[in-house]
């Protein structure tokens, strides 16, 4: 009996109770031991919940059943696309993480997260290759007023040596912090394995929080979403879909997968002030002093995802004397337009890297902006994501694409 | 008007609705922006939770109400004790982490936090000293079969210098896993402000997870409370109260605090050899090969919170020559009983802990189990929390005691 017609009858008839779906694998990310939720062989995914007292439970448009063992369980009706997707459970209106996973940052709260294997991914797990290490390091912002923490990445051989090494600017997107890009991103391994297979150069990769704020500005900007109101404000809206109760990577929806991301917004948007001044105030320093990192602009890179390509294009523009490296995922692009002096651009700028997944439709425009870039003598790349949406798995082959071309 | 009795009338009567309650401080662990939990100044928590269609909404043994802006909010009838709790909020009978707080690992699921301002915390607060830093480290397991990750705590000046440094070994307690000490028990914080104190001597310390199974071995004995069972295992039972559901350290509720945790359960196992095995054969050599490390047993020290402590207990009783401290935070004690040859003990142990919360109850056994090894002349200290239970404020003040015996 195939998966397919077997779940369809459980879920429907409740017969075969007493019996796993068989080929059903747990989600990677699950806890420890946990076997839900689980993915199919042809990446539908079936959850399980403990809602004993629930009138209704959903995951993005799946609605869970309540069967005769007073479990909630739901199989979606199309397969997940592949990558790491965000999802949190509807609990009577309540959307809340899956007590069953791991959780991560994004929206602005800690969801759940489900990994569907791609036919890509050994390139984002672990191998028997030199590793290096990610570290959390706190600093002061003069700033900010504020101490602030970022994750550094150090490569195989940083410990035991004395060299120094070129230094690259990671930035998360909307809704997510400092921990998405070693988390969802996979940073370490995806640079481990780049680098053992020589193709990309050692570097220290510094993962930071694009939000700033000067005191006495308003954070309002970087609000999550879901946060709960104040009495005092007006009276909470009927319950409001979140971000990531949305569908998980469902095919077929695309839409629903970057519900709660101003998905190109990110590029359009002019950045925070605030931010470029502490990364240049602060930040740089801070990391040219605590890590053995080699100064000057022709040893940095910057890059961000959505948002964070957003403030990657406005920090870069605006100090192109700082940085030799640009590196924009579904984040928008930059066209010739924008570059008041071409001639410096060519000369400071080794590389500018536009990168979309292929369901965003960002293509249309960074393709030919790309295209534009390159006759005018830049060395511009262009990268789309095949399958995916505005969604990590964009961005891990992004940074498998944009990491080659630094440091050369 | 006093936020006691203001906040009697608004939960009560839904009067002065429209208005926040004055004097309550956000959760520190909150997500950013978000204003609940808070903190009233007598250390009673407010709680709110957006789940419009819900039936009943509780946190521990506090009932919150559905108010006009329909949303669910409720103050603890009781002050809870200082430090770190885990909680969860149960909507309808399912539990699950609140999505207005962080999430940390207990009970073998991803729990929401608080953080109840305490008398002394000064000393886990970031300052401006000098900063070590803490690192994801993977390596993979000959004894396991798998990769594992560890986090690695270097101190202040460990990057710029050649210099070696000695080894502490410390282990969670049952259902966290290696990111509790640096995220709940703030190891960083600590161990900086005891360095620049110059209380604590520079060292590396090293957070692995105390799970360690063979190929092929069972993991259930380890395995997370609440996961969701497959079909075929035999019906759920009705909801059944989770640890982290229980009132996070209302005082008077003790018993809460650890309802999860098989308290001094810890103390009394006998530990896993597998973990043993694992740590002399693969960590050890992996840290003396990844780091500036001193080798040698005058430079080791293990200790362990809970079933940590069981398993530090049972690790460095079985290797006496590779360790010259040990440490058991709440996690029993080490009779002259079980002491085979004293005067090698003696001459090989440099210092021995015992510390526990003062409300969990481990001073009757572990004081005088002290008092008989000091007899005896062996240097063993004894460290009793102020108030606090089987939690982790009781463990970060252990760390603080017991970091300076180390390495004199």
């Amino acid at each position: 009996m195939k998966p397919t017609l077997l779940f369809l009858v459980v879920g429907a008839a409740g017969l075969c109770w007493g019996q796993a779906p068989p080929d059903c694998k747990p989600n990677a990310l699950n806890i420890p031991e946990a076997k839900y939720p689980c993915i199919f062989p042809d990446n539908r995914v079936m959850y399980r919940v403990i809602a004993p007292n629930a009138q209704s439970v959903r995951v993005g448009n799946t609605n869970l059943t309540k069967g005769p063992d007073n479990i909630w369980s739901g199989t979606t009706a199309q397969p997940a696309v592949e990558g790491f997707h965000y999802y949190g459970v509807n609990i009577d209106g309540a959307t809340v993480a899956d007590p069953s996973t791991r959780t991560y940052f994004g929206s602005g709260w800690w969801n759940s997260g489900i990994e569907i294997p791609a036919p890509d991914q050994e390139f984002y797990q672990p191998k028997e290759v030199p590793r290096g290490r990610v570290s959390e390091q706190w600093y002061f912002s003069k700033i900010t007023g504020k101490w602030r923490r970022c994750f550094v990445y150090t490569p195989p051989g940083y410990d035991g040596s004395r060299n120094k090494y070129p230094v690259f600017y990671l930035l998360h997107g909307w809704g997510e912090d400092e921990t998405a890009w070693f988390n969802q991103g996979r940073v370490d391994f995806i640079m481990d394995n780049l680098i053992a297979e020589k193709k990309a150069k050692p570097m220290i990769i510094v993962m930071d929080n694009l939000n700033a704020v000067r005191p006495g500005e308003s954070a309002t900007r970087f609000a999550s979403r879901g946060l709960v109101p104040d009495p005092s404000d007006r009276p909470a809206p009927p319950p409001a879909p979140r971000a990531a109760a949305g569908a998980p990577g469902a095919a077929g929806a695309p839409g629903a997968a970057r519900a709660g991301q101003p998905a190109r917004a990110g590029g359009g948007m002019l950045g925070n002030s605030a931010f470029t001044e502490m990364m240049l105030t602060d930040l740089i320093p801070m990391i040219e002093k605590t890590y053995r990192a080699l100064p000057g602009a022709a040893n940095r890179a910057m890059a961000g995802l959505s948002m964070g390509g957003g403030q990657t294009r406005s920090t870069t523009m605006a100090h192109l004397d700082k940085f030799a490296y640009i590196g924009l995922f579904s984040g928008g692009n930059i066209s010739m337009a924008e570059i008041k002096d071409p001639a410096a651009f060519k000369k400071q700028i080794k590389a500018v890297f536009f990168g979309n997944g292929q369901a965003e439709g960002g293509t249309a425009a960074s393709k030919p902006a790309a295209e534009e870039l390159k006759k005018a003598g830049i060395n511009a790349v262009f990268y789309e994501s095949p399958r995916t949406a505005h969604e990590f798995l964009t961005w891990r082959r992004c940074l498998r694409e944009f990491a080659p071309l630094l440091f050369k």
